[in-house]
């Protein structure tokens, strides 16, 4: 990855050369030109065009290099065939950022991807940087810098403001950008990153997660291709307060995947993404709607504290509707102190006090109860969002005016909390809430799910980890062989934290005697060997043995069968331990995800897994508070709790070996590929791995 | 319940009087007058006020006993003291229906109460209709009659139109009233019931589901409280091929309730409401924005054949989405055919042919296109909806009216299929698709979620299920006893088709051996006693007893154990079965629910239903074509598949029990209170009640 520097020439471009200039305002070569013209861009333009003196108003150049001052940036709007020797005139003018809008690369097979190549090539041999091929490129509606030929401007161009928008679809960058517009929305930058030839979303991410002017991210992704910098910006835009919402689209395809047996599929890419937007504090919108709601609550930069909300409505029935929902995305409709509720009831005898507050058709005739409702609510509800529902009463103008004149202190007085209104009314009356500081929605389920986004913010943007200790857990320094037995790798988990049940490598049958005479009966016997993954199916388990004669007896017939079934097998010994009683059998394990890394998965054994699919994933490494959220959100988190009688599971001791097997897996991303802790028995007294496989790259 | 006619005088009255009719036009006994007025109400309106001449500039009476003429409906709008004078004035005028508006009645305690049980015997003592009292009342925007007062006309009156509305809720009522208007849906009954004193929702539903002028249902319910008149609505409804939306508010009440451990708790009313809404083919909105998308939706009456949809996109990026989206409401993203696909190709090489359809930005540039894949999608994709994308193309005016002429004819050309259209465009353009047929979203998730419904809809109009013969399977006509022992269930069970597993009831210790011997070991063994209902805590549960004269023991020590631990327990004898090796154990049973009388259960044991709650409901009786849907709709319906190499269980016999055990729940629900079949166990060869428990009310 380049450094910021070379990203700032590709938004905020000192002078632009448009390389296929156009006369015509309507094609993808006058586009840019025209709404640069329009938007009074303050740099030099260069129209690039060999047939004509001038373009749109403009002088011409014939060719890039005719051009006597520098230029920052170019846009390349000519046909694919075209686009390498005008890339090429770039860089040998010394451009230092190019937009290509040309398709015809990457995305029509493999001549094209070839093509591609060559351009990055080009690029990252003189330094320049490339956006695109095959994108809508960008805009900076600060300076007025309108490097795309989107229609989604054709109407208005964007005005500037506190989102920024930066989507691998050019099509879905138009359509947010025109969104945004109609919901009255500023953007300072938007850029469309196409076919990612050299410049790629995660890097556009970590620019603006850095950029002053920019307060939401909002970000349109179909496949990230450089997981560590799309961490890094998330954690930046964590760090810097900076809410992020992902549209990452492709949710069926994994969902197909997921639908396969083996733990390995569970890791579908998309449930992978799911965990790494939720750890990193991002959040991943259903659909385009809510995407633009949650962007449009975050602009007053108000993340509450806390889960709790205040619900106010006038209409009962809307009030239950309210605290379903509230419930349903996760807030905390906690009631109003006693104190409090008797205060409400003597303002208005037969109000919900509780929570909702239900302030009746009464305040129709006064309309200062409702202020006084509301003030109630603030001062006393301990409240860190508030949701007040208005129904269609601010469509009467004289009721608009009373409450505006209502509202306006609000926001001042209680600059922390989080204060949504909820009504239907004409645009321009909502408008004049949205003046005075509050987001207004019409819909209050659509309003309670921005609420609960921009909580999840707050609670991201306090918990700021700090940074993880690694190589301390990770005794185990030894290089890995290639290939690791069950009682190897369970030594070396041990190494790392992460205890096993007790076990005895015996080395023949009379020592697996021995053995089970040592921990007492009944005991269980393995077969130790580094060539066999599946012991079961090759008779090498035998489990409740109860008594030593019979263990040794056992052993001998084990080793005859294993023989027979795997004659090649290197066999290291036999494993003996004492019957685990109890318990709660959970599995645990890492993989190599492609774009994320290592990643540990966590979840409960036989059907939770096998059935329900309940396992929950994070990128390594992570803390141990983080390990508590990933058991957290597993469905069957209640068996842990101790069911039918059962006590309760050392959850504390399960989130610590979670902890630690994410920094081992972390720290050893270069040797593991895989591992697997099935069963991880879970009890009162500490968890145990009862078997581990780990697998080498 | 009272006759149809009853209501129609509510519905469509002749003539009106208004008691405490008011020459303020926003007062409460003002309102209606003014909405009566400007509406142009063609009948008589007879305003009573004993202090004026005239109201608003109609002659006023003394006394509603003054007027000569007879009186359909009279308005009361006086204080709750004055109410029952009023009430009773209108009664003894004849009066068909009574709107009553005032507050102050069951909603503020006993008191109230009791006032508010004196007018409902007003009512019925006369045959009187009464609505209310707490209401905000009706309107017929057909014929003008507006016997409300509620402000969301405030600004303009409601148009007639397809869609009724019923709410229990007045400020509800009258939020989606004005969200109609908004949304240019016209509402042809409007009803609020407030308190139901006499007339209820569900008589209002039964009205609504015959009236020919009715083509959608929008209903808002707290609490329904005839259960039986609202299942005949909804039954009603789906045979007139009417839609009906209901928001039903209360789930997170139900949701504390569920967090109860036992099974009975489980059937929190809200759980019950979901399976009798699903069960009957209405759709219960979990927004009040997604109730008046699928009512917008529902306007034009085609309701999809199969959930096959094809998805049309100029964004590739969006057309992910729209896949995703498509996938988690239940849509099936069908591929197109393959020589369909190649037709596509050939109109636009770079084309994303399969399904979605990308027609790629070509299209921009040649409209024509467009039309064609559109065309061709329609022809031969066998797609009973489709949805097509056009970003925020139709706000260039141009772009609009070259698609506003391809699309013209499409409507008359596919009369059955459901073609939906998503943009971004300002409202009158958006009004002139509407008005060619096409129902418009700027979001495509909203645009899924209502084809979803109208699918589900389209799905339960063309399911008429045919009527249960009753009586056929429940042979067993002996009289229920007042308690009944295991055997006696499972022997009244098996009469009503439900097999039970093989057992004897034994008379004492020497018979269980017999049985044993007679069986093979292993046994289980069970107490069998009316009067002790857990016996496993009363040590009267042996379970895989391996030796006949083992057998004979432990039942000799389990009737002296029992006998210690309830001395005053009748003891019918032992019960002696094989041990049911193998299968999958389930759990099912019925119960009681105070709104819908016998409801089953159904789900699997364990963790399922103690951890995971994953158990579904119908409300008995029902067919095995239901019961499959319930066994499908519970999570972990695949370990009835077979997991762990276990064979496949015979869920066409469980489909049979379920089915069964709802008929006879249904017949005897006189008698049986619940009943309780814990375990069933599935096995590839029949399911079997291990346990069962009759409880007799």
């Amino acid at each position: 990855m380049a450094s910021h520097d070379s990203l700032t020439a590709l938004f905020e471009p000192q002078s632009v050369a448009v390389i296929g200039a156009s006369e015509d305002r309507l094609r993808i070569g006058g586009r840019p030109l025209d709404y640069l013209l329009r938007a009074g861009y303050a740099g030099a333009i260069y129209p690039i065009n060999p047939n004509r003196a001038s373009v749109q108003g403009l002088p011409a150049y014939k060719d890039i290099a005719d051009v006597s001052g520098p230029v920052d940036l170019a846009i390349v709007a000519v046909a694919a065939a075209q686009a390498p020797a005008a890339v090429q005139a770039c860089a040998d003018k010394g451009v230092r950022a190019v937009i290509l809008f040309s398709s015809g690369f990457a995305e029509t097979g493999q001549e094209g991807a070839a093509v591609q190549a060559s351009l990055r090539q080009i690029a990252q041999r003189s330094g320049m940087r490339l956006l695109g091929p095959n994108c809508l490129g960008v805009f900076n509606a600060r300076s007025g810098f309108f490097g795309t030929f989107t229609a989604a401007l054709n109407q208005a161009l964007a005005k500037p403001g506190p989102i920024a928008i930066a989507s691998q679809s050019g099509a879905c960058g138009g359509h947010l950008a025109y969104l945004c517009a109609q919901r009255g929305l500023g953007i300072n930058y938007w850029i469309t990153t196409g076919n990612e030839a050299d410049v790629q979303l995660a890097e556009c991410l970590l620019w603006l997660a850095q950029a002053e002017e920019v307060k939401v991210i909002l970000a349109y992704a179909e496949a990230v291709r450089d997981g560590e910098t799309f961490v890094r910006a998330l954690d930046l835009a964590r760090r810097n307060g900076k809410p992020v919402i992902l549209l990452k689209v492709g949710r069926s395809k994994a969902g197909a995947r997921a639908a396969a047996s083996h733990t390995g599929a569970l890791a579908g890419e998309d449930v992978v993404y799911d965990a790494v937007l939720r750890q990193f504090g991002a959040w991943r919108a259903t659909s385009i709607e809510q995407a633009l709601d949650i962007a449009y609550a975050c602009v007053a930069g108000i993340f509450p504290a806390s889960p709790r909300i205040g619900l106010i409505t006038g209409s009962g029935g809307i009030g239950v509707q309210m605290a379903d929902a509230a419930e349903r995305v996760g807030l905390d409709v906690a009631p109003m102190p006693e104190s409090t509720q008797g205060q409400l009831k003597e303002l208005i005898p037969f109000i919900g006090a509780a929570n909702p507050v239900d302030v009746t058709a009464q305040v129709v005739n006064d309309m200062s109860l409702m202020a006084r409702c509301i003030e109630l609510t603030l001062a006393e509800g301990k409240y860190d969002s508030i949701l007040v529902f208005l129904s269609s009463g601010p469509s009467i103008p004289t009721v608009a005016a009373s409450l505006l004149t209502m509202f306006a202190p609000l926001r001042g007085k209680y600059p922390e909390r989080l204060i949504v209104l909820s009504m239907a009314a004409p645009p321009d009356t909502v408008q004049a809430f949205e003046r005075i500081g509050f987001p207004v929605f019409e819909d209050t389920d659509r309003a309670l799910t921005a609420i609960a986004a921009l909580t999840q913010f707050g609670d991201s943007f306090r918990r700021q980890p700090a940074a993880l200790k690694l190589g301390a857990v990770s005794a185990a320094q030894e290089l890995l062989p290639r290939q690791l037995d069950e009682h190897v790798a369970k030594r070396i988990l041990g190494a790392a934290g992460i205890p096993s049940w007790p076990e005895t490598l015996a080395a023949d049958p009379a020592a697996v005697r021995a053995a089970a005479e040592a921990f007492g009966v009944p005991v269980a016997i393995k077969i130790a060997s580094p060539d066999i993954l599946h012991k079961t199916e090759v008779g090498g388990v035998a489990l409740g043995v109860a008594d030593p004669a019979q263990a040794q007896e056992i052993a001998t017939e084990m080793l005859l069968r294993v023989g027979r079934e795997k004659p090649l097998a290197r066999i290291t010994g036999l494993l003996v331990s004492p019957m685990a009683q109890g318990g709660v059998e959970t599995i645990c394990g890492s993989l190599r995800d492609p774009v994320f890394g290592p990643v540990v998965m966590f979840g409960l054994g036989g059907i939770f897994v096998e059935v329900l699919r309940d396992v929950a994933f994070r990128r390594a490494p992570f803390d141990e508070a983080e390990a508590m959220r990933m058991i957290d959100e597993i469905r069957g988190r209640a068996v842990l709790n101790g069911v039918r009688g059962q006590p309760a599971a050392d959850v504390g001791a399960l989130a610590r070996v979670l902890a630690r097997l994410s920094v081992f897996a972390y720290e050893r991303r270069g040797e593991v590929s895989e591992i697997d802790i099935n069963p991880l028995l879970a009890r009162p007294d500490g968890v145990f791995a009862l078997d581990a496989l780990i697998t080498v790259a």
